[in-house]
Protein backbone atom coordinates (compact mmCIF):
# COMPACT_ATOMS: atom_id res chain seq x y z
CA UNK A 1 0.00 0.00 0.00
CA UNK A 2 1.44 3.28 -1.14
CA UNK A 3 2.26 5.90 1.94
CA UNK A 4 -0.06 8.55 0.92
CA UNK A 5 -2.91 5.86 0.67
CA UNK A 6 -1.64 4.41 4.20
CA UNK A 7 -1.89 8.12 5.80
CA UNK A 8 -5.43 8.90 4.46
CA UNK A 9 -7.23 5.32 5.72
CA UNK A 10 -5.65 5.21 9.11
CA UNK A 11 -3.50 8.32 10.16
CA UNK A 12 -5.47 11.59 8.31
CA UNK A 13 -7.91 13.46 10.44
CA UNK A 14 -10.56 12.80 8.11
CA UNK A 15 -9.92 8.63 8.51
CA UNK A 16 -13.32 8.12 9.36
CA UNK A 17 -14.65 9.74 6.22
CA UNK A 18 -12.28 8.01 3.71
CA UNK A 19 -13.36 4.92 4.72
CA UNK A 20 -17.08 5.56 4.51
CA UNK A 21 -16.06 6.97 0.60
CA UNK A 22 -13.86 3.79 0.26
CA UNK A 23 -16.82 1.56 1.27
CA UNK A 24 -19.45 3.38 -0.91
CA UNK A 25 -17.00 3.93 -3.69
CA UNK A 26 -14.38 0.90 -3.84
CA UNK A 27 -11.38 3.16 -4.04
CA UNK A 28 -9.53 5.33 -1.65
CA UNK A 29 -10.66 9.32 -3.15
CA UNK A 30 -8.00 11.52 -3.69
CA UNK A 31 -9.78 15.25 -3.61
CA UNK A 32 -11.70 14.91 -0.35
CA UNK A 33 -13.16 18.18 -0.58
CA UNK A 34 -14.88 17.11 -4.20
CA UNK A 35 -17.02 14.07 -2.78
CA UNK A 36 -17.70 16.43 0.53
CA UNK A 37 -19.26 19.21 -2.28
CA UNK A 38 -20.86 16.22 -4.32
CA UNK A 39 -23.10 15.62 -0.72
CA UNK A 40 -24.06 19.00 0.14
CA UNK A 41 -27.62 20.18 -1.36
CA UNK A 42 -28.33 23.88 -2.05
CA UNK A 43 -30.86 23.63 1.24
CA UNK A 44 -27.23 24.08 3.59
CA UNK A 45 -24.70 25.74 0.88
CA UNK A 46 -23.19 29.05 1.51
CA UNK A 47 -22.67 31.56 -0.94
CA UNK A 48 -18.65 31.45 -1.47
CA UNK A 49 -18.12 33.90 -4.26
CA UNK A 50 -19.73 36.46 -6.88
CA UNK A 51 -22.96 34.52 -6.09
CA UNK A 52 -21.98 31.05 -6.61
CA UNK A 53 -23.21 28.59 -3.66
CA UNK A 54 -20.81 25.67 -2.76
CA UNK A 55 -24.00 23.05 -3.24
CA UNK A 56 -23.71 20.24 -5.39
CA UNK A 57 -25.24 21.85 -8.47
CA UNK A 58 -22.35 22.44 -10.48
CA UNK A 59 -20.88 18.78 -10.42
CA UNK A 60 -24.39 17.15 -10.74
CA UNK A 61 -24.32 19.33 -14.18
CA UNK A 62 -20.91 18.09 -14.97
CA UNK A 63 -21.75 14.41 -13.80
CA UNK A 64 -25.04 14.32 -15.31
CA UNK A 65 -22.95 14.84 -18.66
CA UNK A 66 -20.24 12.45 -17.89
CA UNK A 67 -22.90 9.82 -16.62
CA UNK A 68 -24.60 10.13 -19.72
CA UNK A 69 -21.56 9.40 -22.22
CA UNK A 70 -20.89 6.42 -19.96
CA UNK A 71 -24.39 4.98 -20.35
CA UNK A 72 -24.63 5.84 -24.02
CA UNK A 73 -21.62 3.78 -24.63
CA UNK A 74 -22.39 1.44 -22.64
CA UNK A 75 -25.41 0.45 -24.65
CA UNK A 76 -24.08 1.28 -27.83
CA UNK A 77 -21.89 -1.83 -27.22
CA UNK A 78 -24.42 -4.13 -25.39
CA UNK A 79 -27.29 -3.18 -28.29
CA UNK A 80 -25.08 -3.50 -31.48
CA UNK A 81 -27.93 -4.12 -33.72
CA UNK A 82 -30.53 -1.09 -31.69
CA UNK A 83 -31.29 2.00 -33.28
CA UNK A 84 -30.53 4.88 -31.92
CA UNK A 85 -34.47 5.55 -31.00
CA UNK A 86 -34.15 2.33 -28.36
CA UNK A 87 -30.65 3.48 -27.13
CA UNK A 88 -32.08 6.90 -26.35
CA UNK A 89 -35.50 5.57 -24.48
CA UNK A 90 -33.35 3.08 -22.91
CA UNK A 91 -30.31 5.66 -21.88
CA UNK A 92 -33.62 7.94 -20.38
CA UNK A 93 -34.85 4.82 -18.03
CA UNK A 94 -31.20 4.21 -16.42
CA UNK A 95 -30.45 7.92 -16.18
CA UNK A 96 -34.35 9.17 -14.64
CA UNK A 97 -35.11 10.85 -11.91
CA UNK A 98 -36.71 7.45 -10.65
CA UNK A 99 -34.07 4.87 -11.29
CA UNK A 100 -30.88 7.46 -9.83
CA UNK A 101 -33.05 8.04 -6.81
CA UNK A 102 -33.41 4.83 -6.01
CA UNK A 103 -30.06 4.13 -6.31
CA UNK A 104 -28.67 6.79 -4.25
CA UNK A 105 -31.35 4.99 -1.67
CA UNK A 106 -29.69 1.95 -2.47
CA UNK A 107 -26.46 3.28 -2.12
CA UNK A 108 -26.84 4.60 1.70
CA UNK A 109 -26.77 8.81 0.22
CA UNK A 110 -29.23 9.46 2.59
CA UNK A 111 -26.71 9.12 5.74
CA UNK A 112 -24.18 10.93 3.34
CA UNK A 113 -26.02 14.21 2.01
CA UNK A 114 -26.11 17.16 3.75
CA UNK A 115 -29.21 18.81 3.62
CA UNK A 116 -31.92 21.29 5.62
CA UNK A 117 -34.35 18.54 6.42
CA UNK A 118 -36.93 21.21 6.56
CA UNK A 119 -36.94 20.48 2.21
CA UNK A 120 -38.80 17.01 3.11
CA UNK A 121 -41.64 18.82 4.16
CA UNK A 122 -41.74 20.81 1.47
CA UNK A 123 -42.00 18.68 -1.20
CA UNK A 124 -38.60 19.15 -2.93
CA UNK A 125 -36.90 16.23 -1.62
CA UNK A 126 -37.80 14.56 -4.86
CA UNK A 127 -34.69 14.18 -6.40
CA UNK A 128 -32.31 14.91 -3.71
CA UNK A 129 -30.42 11.19 -4.02
CA UNK A 130 -30.35 11.35 -7.70
CA UNK A 131 -28.83 14.84 -7.70
CA UNK A 132 -26.58 13.61 -5.47
CA UNK A 133 -25.71 10.81 -7.21
CA UNK A 134 -24.68 12.62 -10.40
CA UNK A 135 -22.68 14.87 -8.19
CA UNK A 136 -20.76 12.20 -6.83
CA UNK A 137 -19.77 11.02 -10.50
CA UNK A 138 -18.98 14.37 -11.30
CA UNK A 139 -16.72 14.34 -7.97
CA UNK A 140 -15.14 10.75 -9.52
CA UNK A 141 -14.28 12.46 -12.65
CA UNK A 142 -12.55 15.43 -11.52
CA UNK A 143 -10.97 13.46 -9.46
CA UNK A 144 -9.86 10.52 -11.31
CA UNK A 145 -10.36 11.20 -15.27
CA UNK A 146 -12.96 9.97 -17.26
CA UNK A 147 -11.72 6.17 -18.02
CA UNK A 148 -11.38 5.51 -13.85
CA UNK A 149 -14.75 6.93 -13.62
CA UNK A 150 -16.08 4.46 -16.53
CA UNK A 151 -14.77 1.56 -15.02
CA UNK A 152 -16.02 2.71 -11.84
CA UNK A 153 -19.88 3.57 -12.84
CA UNK A 154 -19.42 -0.09 -15.07
CA UNK A 155 -18.23 -2.22 -12.59
CA UNK A 156 -19.07 -0.91 -9.13
CA UNK A 157 -22.54 0.49 -10.22
CA UNK A 158 -24.03 -0.64 -13.14
CA UNK A 159 -23.58 -4.43 -13.24
CA UNK A 160 -24.29 -4.45 -9.37
CA UNK A 161 -27.34 -2.02 -9.03
CA UNK A 162 -28.87 -1.80 -12.50
CA UNK A 163 -31.00 -4.29 -14.36
CA UNK A 164 -30.31 -3.41 -18.39
CA UNK A 165 -32.62 -5.86 -19.20
CA UNK A 166 -35.49 -5.63 -16.87
CA UNK A 167 -35.38 -1.72 -17.57
CA UNK A 168 -35.30 -2.63 -21.32
CA UNK A 169 -38.74 -4.92 -20.76
CA UNK A 170 -40.28 -1.93 -18.42
CA UNK A 171 -42.69 0.41 -20.14
CA UNK A 172 -43.36 3.34 -17.80
CA UNK A 173 -46.79 3.74 -18.03
CA UNK A 174 -47.45 7.57 -16.99
CA UNK A 175 -50.76 7.89 -17.84
CA UNK A 176 -51.78 5.41 -14.95
CA UNK A 177 -49.01 6.53 -12.56
CA UNK A 178 -50.49 10.72 -12.88
CA UNK A 179 -54.11 9.14 -12.33
CA UNK A 180 -53.12 7.21 -9.21
CA UNK A 181 -51.12 10.22 -8.17
CA UNK A 182 -53.87 12.71 -8.33
CA UNK A 183 -56.17 10.64 -7.04
CA UNK A 184 -53.54 9.62 -3.94
CA UNK A 185 -53.44 14.03 -3.97
CA UNK A 186 -57.04 14.64 -4.28
CA UNK A 187 -56.46 16.69 -7.58
CA UNK A 188 -58.63 16.77 -11.05
CA UNK A 189 -56.95 15.37 -13.88
CA UNK A 190 -57.89 15.56 -17.46
CA UNK A 191 -57.00 14.74 -21.07
CA UNK A 192 -57.89 16.76 -23.63
CA UNK A 193 -57.38 16.54 -27.28
CA UNK A 194 -56.69 20.34 -28.43
CA UNK A 195 -54.80 19.50 -31.87
CA UNK A 196 -55.30 18.06 -34.47
CA UNK A 197 -52.99 18.24 -37.88
CA UNK A 198 -53.66 17.04 -41.27
CA UNK A 199 -49.51 15.45 -42.18
CA UNK A 200 -48.57 14.16 -45.63
CA UNK A 201 -49.52 10.69 -44.51
CA UNK A 202 -50.78 10.72 -40.98
CA UNK A 203 -53.21 12.47 -38.44
CA UNK A 204 -50.62 14.51 -35.89
CA UNK A 205 -52.77 14.56 -32.55
CA UNK A 206 -52.00 17.34 -29.69
CA UNK A 207 -53.24 16.40 -25.93
CA UNK A 208 -53.17 18.22 -23.32
CA UNK A 209 -52.71 16.93 -19.37
CA UNK A 210 -54.29 19.40 -17.05
CA UNK A 211 -53.93 18.89 -13.58
CA UNK A 212 -56.38 21.04 -11.22
CA UNK A 213 -56.95 23.59 -14.48
CA UNK A 214 -53.27 24.24 -14.64
CA UNK A 215 -51.32 23.15 -17.94
CA UNK A 216 -48.68 20.27 -17.21
CA UNK A 217 -48.40 18.56 -20.26
CA UNK A 218 -48.55 18.66 -23.61
CA UNK A 219 -48.01 15.52 -26.55
CA UNK A 220 -47.95 15.30 -30.22
CA UNK A 221 -47.85 11.81 -31.90
CA UNK A 222 -49.37 10.43 -34.82
CA UNK A 223 -51.94 8.12 -32.76
CA UNK A 224 -53.90 9.34 -30.25
CA UNK A 225 -52.59 7.11 -27.56
CA UNK A 226 -49.04 8.03 -28.07
CA UNK A 227 -49.82 11.50 -27.87
CA UNK A 228 -51.95 10.61 -24.53
CA UNK A 229 -48.74 9.09 -22.98
CA UNK A 230 -46.19 11.83 -24.09
CA UNK A 231 -48.49 14.40 -22.51
CA UNK A 232 -49.13 12.29 -19.12
CA UNK A 233 -45.52 11.93 -18.96
CA UNK A 234 -44.33 15.42 -19.63
CA UNK A 235 -46.79 16.21 -16.83
CA UNK A 236 -44.75 13.72 -14.64
CA UNK A 237 -42.20 14.64 -15.35
CA UNK A 238 -43.47 18.73 -14.38
CA UNK A 239 -44.33 17.03 -11.14
CA UNK A 240 -41.52 15.92 -10.09
CA UNK A 241 -43.19 12.04 -10.07
CA UNK B 1 6.63 8.85 -39.06
CA UNK B 2 5.66 5.08 -38.22
CA UNK B 3 5.58 2.75 -40.96
CA UNK B 4 1.06 1.78 -40.85
CA UNK B 5 0.95 6.03 -40.52
CA UNK B 6 2.85 5.80 -43.87
CA UNK B 7 1.28 3.28 -45.45
CA UNK B 8 -1.82 4.86 -44.60
CA UNK B 9 -0.96 8.66 -46.23
CA UNK B 10 1.09 7.00 -49.02
CA UNK B 11 0.56 3.81 -50.31
CA UNK B 12 -3.12 2.50 -49.06
CA UNK B 13 -5.94 2.33 -51.52
CA UNK B 14 -7.65 4.43 -49.29
CA UNK B 15 -4.65 7.14 -48.97
CA UNK B 16 -6.94 9.75 -50.79
CA UNK B 17 -9.68 9.25 -48.09
CA UNK B 18 -7.19 9.25 -45.51
CA UNK B 19 -5.50 12.57 -46.59
CA UNK B 20 -9.05 14.12 -46.93
CA UNK B 21 -9.65 12.63 -43.20
CA UNK B 22 -6.31 14.29 -41.97
CA UNK B 23 -6.94 17.45 -43.21
CA UNK B 24 -10.39 17.71 -42.31
CA UNK B 25 -9.38 16.73 -38.40
CA UNK B 26 -5.79 17.31 -38.13
CA UNK B 27 -4.79 13.82 -37.42
CA UNK B 28 -4.66 10.57 -39.44
CA UNK B 29 -7.55 7.99 -38.74
CA UNK B 30 -7.39 4.69 -37.24
CA UNK B 31 -10.17 2.79 -38.39
CA UNK B 32 -11.69 4.30 -41.70
CA UNK B 33 -15.08 2.54 -41.93
CA UNK B 34 -16.08 4.25 -38.40
CA UNK B 35 -15.26 7.91 -40.31
CA UNK B 36 -17.00 6.64 -43.71
CA UNK B 37 -20.24 5.70 -41.36
CA UNK B 38 -20.14 8.89 -39.78
CA UNK B 39 -20.61 10.55 -42.96
CA UNK B 40 -23.27 8.50 -44.31
CA UNK B 41 -27.04 9.74 -43.76
CA UNK B 42 -29.90 7.22 -43.39
CA UNK B 43 -31.01 8.16 -46.86
CA UNK B 44 -28.70 6.09 -48.65
CA UNK B 45 -28.03 3.39 -45.97
CA UNK B 46 -29.36 -0.12 -46.46
CA UNK B 47 -30.19 -2.67 -43.75
CA UNK B 48 -27.54 -4.93 -42.72
CA UNK B 49 -28.99 -6.92 -40.23
CA UNK B 50 -31.88 -7.03 -37.55
CA UNK B 51 -33.16 -4.08 -39.51
CA UNK B 52 -30.62 -2.05 -38.27
CA UNK B 53 -29.00 0.62 -41.05
CA UNK B 54 -25.56 1.20 -41.39
CA UNK B 55 -25.86 4.70 -41.27
CA UNK B 56 -24.69 7.43 -38.70
CA UNK B 57 -27.13 7.56 -36.52
CA UNK B 58 -26.27 5.01 -33.88
CA UNK B 59 -22.94 7.04 -33.86
CA UNK B 60 -24.77 10.27 -33.82
CA UNK B 61 -25.97 9.13 -30.29
CA UNK B 62 -22.40 8.15 -28.76
CA UNK B 63 -21.38 11.48 -30.25
CA UNK B 64 -23.76 13.69 -29.04
CA UNK B 65 -23.12 12.32 -25.43
CA UNK B 66 -19.76 12.33 -25.42
CA UNK B 67 -19.24 16.22 -27.10
CA UNK B 68 -22.04 16.41 -24.09
CA UNK B 69 -19.84 15.79 -21.47
CA UNK B 70 -16.83 17.71 -23.28
CA UNK B 71 -18.14 20.84 -23.91
CA UNK B 72 -19.76 20.22 -20.10
CA UNK B 73 -16.66 19.90 -18.71
CA UNK B 74 -15.33 22.72 -20.75
CA UNK B 75 -17.64 25.44 -19.45
CA UNK B 76 -17.47 23.91 -15.78
CA UNK B 77 -13.99 24.78 -15.94
CA UNK B 78 -14.10 28.11 -17.63
CA UNK B 79 -16.56 29.45 -15.75
CA UNK B 80 -15.84 28.49 -11.84
CA UNK B 81 -17.90 31.00 -10.74
CA UNK B 82 -21.25 30.77 -12.68
CA UNK B 83 -24.31 28.03 -11.59
CA UNK B 84 -25.44 25.00 -13.14
CA UNK B 85 -28.56 27.16 -15.30
CA UNK B 86 -26.18 28.90 -16.20
CA UNK B 87 -23.91 26.68 -17.75
CA UNK B 88 -26.93 24.20 -18.72
CA UNK B 89 -27.82 27.28 -20.93
CA UNK B 90 -24.88 27.63 -22.60
CA UNK B 91 -23.67 24.91 -23.58
CA UNK B 92 -27.28 24.01 -25.37
CA UNK B 93 -25.90 27.14 -27.54
CA UNK B 94 -23.34 25.50 -28.29
CA UNK B 95 -24.66 21.92 -29.08
CA UNK B 96 -27.51 23.77 -30.92
CA UNK B 97 -28.40 22.13 -34.34
CA UNK B 98 -27.80 25.51 -35.31
CA UNK B 99 -24.39 26.02 -34.19
CA UNK B 100 -23.59 22.77 -35.58
CA UNK B 101 -24.90 22.79 -39.12
CA UNK B 102 -22.82 25.86 -38.93
CA UNK B 103 -19.87 24.28 -37.75
CA UNK B 104 -20.33 21.09 -40.05
CA UNK B 105 -20.27 24.04 -43.20
CA UNK B 106 -17.37 25.82 -41.87
CA UNK B 107 -15.82 21.97 -41.97
CA UNK B 108 -16.61 21.62 -45.63
CA UNK B 109 -19.36 18.30 -44.84
CA UNK B 110 -21.20 18.63 -47.78
CA UNK B 111 -18.47 17.36 -49.73
CA UNK B 112 -17.90 14.30 -47.20
CA UNK B 113 -21.47 13.48 -46.67
CA UNK B 114 -23.25 10.69 -48.26
CA UNK B 115 -27.15 10.96 -48.92
CA UNK B 116 -29.81 11.11 -51.11
CA UNK B 117 -30.29 14.51 -52.63
CA UNK B 118 -33.67 14.41 -53.12
CA UNK B 119 -34.00 15.09 -48.85
CA UNK B 120 -33.01 18.57 -49.82
CA UNK B 121 -35.99 19.50 -51.24
CA UNK B 122 -38.15 18.03 -48.58
CA UNK B 123 -37.30 20.33 -45.97
CA UNK B 124 -35.25 17.42 -43.79
CA UNK B 125 -31.84 18.48 -44.57
CA UNK B 126 -32.18 20.32 -41.69
CA UNK B 127 -29.92 18.66 -39.25
CA UNK B 128 -28.07 16.84 -41.59
CA UNK B 129 -24.74 18.39 -41.05
CA UNK B 130 -25.09 18.66 -37.36
CA UNK B 131 -25.88 15.36 -36.97
CA UNK B 132 -23.01 13.90 -39.26
CA UNK B 133 -20.60 16.10 -36.87
CA UNK B 134 -22.08 14.60 -33.74
CA UNK B 135 -21.45 11.12 -35.61
CA UNK B 136 -17.92 12.02 -36.32
CA UNK B 137 -17.43 12.87 -32.69
CA UNK B 138 -18.80 9.20 -32.10
CA UNK B 139 -16.33 7.69 -34.30
CA UNK B 140 -13.54 9.40 -33.13
CA UNK B 141 -14.11 8.18 -29.69
CA UNK B 142 -14.55 4.51 -30.34
CA UNK B 143 -11.46 4.87 -32.83
CA UNK B 144 -8.93 7.11 -30.33
CA UNK B 145 -10.58 6.87 -26.84
CA UNK B 146 -12.03 9.73 -24.77
CA UNK B 147 -8.76 12.11 -24.06
CA UNK B 148 -7.84 12.03 -27.30
CA UNK B 149 -11.63 13.06 -28.25
CA UNK B 150 -11.89 15.63 -25.74
CA UNK B 151 -8.55 17.15 -27.00
CA UNK B 152 -9.64 17.05 -30.71
CA UNK B 153 -12.73 18.59 -29.86
CA UNK B 154 -10.89 21.50 -27.22
CA UNK B 155 -8.13 22.12 -29.98
CA UNK B 156 -9.63 21.99 -33.07
CA UNK B 157 -13.15 22.81 -33.04
CA UNK B 158 -13.73 24.80 -29.88
CA UNK B 159 -10.45 27.28 -30.25
CA UNK B 160 -10.78 27.78 -33.84
CA UNK B 161 -14.64 27.43 -34.98
CA UNK B 162 -16.64 28.14 -31.47
CA UNK B 163 -16.53 31.85 -29.98
CA UNK B 164 -18.03 30.57 -26.58
CA UNK B 165 -17.54 34.20 -25.24
CA UNK B 166 -20.14 35.48 -28.09
CA UNK B 167 -22.48 32.67 -27.82
CA UNK B 168 -22.67 33.55 -24.03
CA UNK B 169 -23.57 36.96 -25.32
CA UNK B 170 -26.26 35.74 -27.98
CA UNK B 171 -29.60 36.08 -26.38
CA UNK B 172 -31.40 33.80 -28.93
CA UNK B 173 -34.68 35.90 -29.25
CA UNK B 174 -37.63 33.14 -30.17
CA UNK B 175 -40.22 34.74 -29.80
CA UNK B 176 -39.44 37.31 -32.55
CA UNK B 177 -37.39 34.35 -34.76
CA UNK B 178 -40.90 32.57 -34.44
CA UNK B 179 -43.40 35.91 -35.51
CA UNK B 180 -40.73 36.25 -38.44
CA UNK B 181 -40.88 32.40 -39.78
CA UNK B 182 -44.62 32.91 -39.32
CA UNK B 183 -45.49 35.94 -40.98
CA UNK B 184 -42.94 34.36 -43.82
CA UNK B 185 -44.70 30.97 -44.30
CA UNK B 186 -48.52 32.93 -44.12
CA UNK B 187 -49.00 31.79 -40.53
CA UNK B 188 -51.17 32.49 -38.02
CA UNK B 189 -49.58 32.68 -34.64
CA UNK B 190 -51.20 32.74 -31.03
CA UNK B 191 -49.42 33.37 -27.38
CA UNK B 192 -52.27 32.75 -25.21
CA UNK B 193 -52.28 32.50 -21.43
CA UNK B 194 -53.89 28.77 -20.51
CA UNK B 195 -52.59 28.45 -16.94
CA UNK B 196 -51.80 30.96 -13.63
CA UNK B 197 -50.93 29.05 -10.52
CA UNK B 198 -50.72 30.73 -6.77
CA UNK B 199 -46.89 29.15 -5.81
CA UNK B 200 -45.68 29.56 -2.30
CA UNK B 201 -44.39 33.00 -2.98
CA UNK B 202 -44.41 33.62 -6.85
CA UNK B 203 -47.75 33.10 -9.11
CA UNK B 204 -46.66 30.25 -11.87
CA UNK B 205 -47.90 31.58 -15.65
CA UNK B 206 -48.73 28.58 -18.58
CA UNK B 207 -48.38 30.50 -21.97
CA UNK B 208 -49.07 28.33 -24.79
CA UNK B 209 -48.37 28.95 -28.21
CA UNK B 210 -50.21 28.04 -31.25
CA UNK B 211 -49.53 28.47 -34.77
CA UNK B 212 -51.66 27.97 -37.21
CA UNK B 213 -54.41 26.73 -34.30
CA UNK B 214 -52.22 24.18 -33.36
CA UNK B 215 -50.58 23.77 -30.11
CA UNK B 216 -46.98 23.52 -30.55
CA UNK B 217 -45.18 25.10 -27.03
CA UNK B 218 -46.15 25.19 -23.67
CA UNK B 219 -44.00 27.56 -21.34
CA UNK B 220 -44.29 27.95 -17.33
CA UNK B 221 -42.49 30.33 -16.02
CA UNK B 222 -42.83 33.10 -12.67
CA UNK B 223 -43.18 35.42 -14.73
CA UNK B 224 -45.27 35.75 -18.05
CA UNK B 225 -42.25 37.18 -20.01
CA UNK B 226 -40.34 34.06 -19.20
CA UNK B 227 -43.19 32.07 -19.85
CA UNK B 228 -43.83 33.42 -22.94
CA UNK B 229 -40.08 33.12 -24.10
CA UNK B 230 -40.09 29.48 -22.88
CA UNK B 231 -43.37 28.61 -25.06
CA UNK B 232 -42.01 30.66 -28.16
CA UNK B 233 -38.54 28.41 -27.71
CA UNK B 234 -40.52 24.88 -27.30
CA UNK B 235 -42.28 25.85 -30.82
CA UNK B 236 -39.50 27.08 -32.66
CA UNK B 237 -38.20 23.21 -31.70
CA UNK B 238 -41.11 21.73 -32.62
CA UNK B 239 -41.01 23.51 -36.38
CA UNK B 240 -37.20 22.91 -36.16
CA UNK B 241 -36.45 26.41 -36.93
Amino acid sequence: MPISRFYKLYLSPNRKYVKVLKNLLGFVPGNLSLYRLAFRHKSVAQNVKKGVKNSNERLEFLGDAVLGSVVAEVLFKLYPYKDEGFLTELRSKIVSRVNLNQLGRKLGFENLIEYDSRILNSGRQGSLLGDAFEALVGAVYLDKGYEFTKSFLINHIIKSHIDIHTLEQTETNFKSKLIEWCQRHGKDICFELVGNQEGESNKLFTIQTTVDGEVLGLGKEFSKKNAEKLSAEKACEALGI
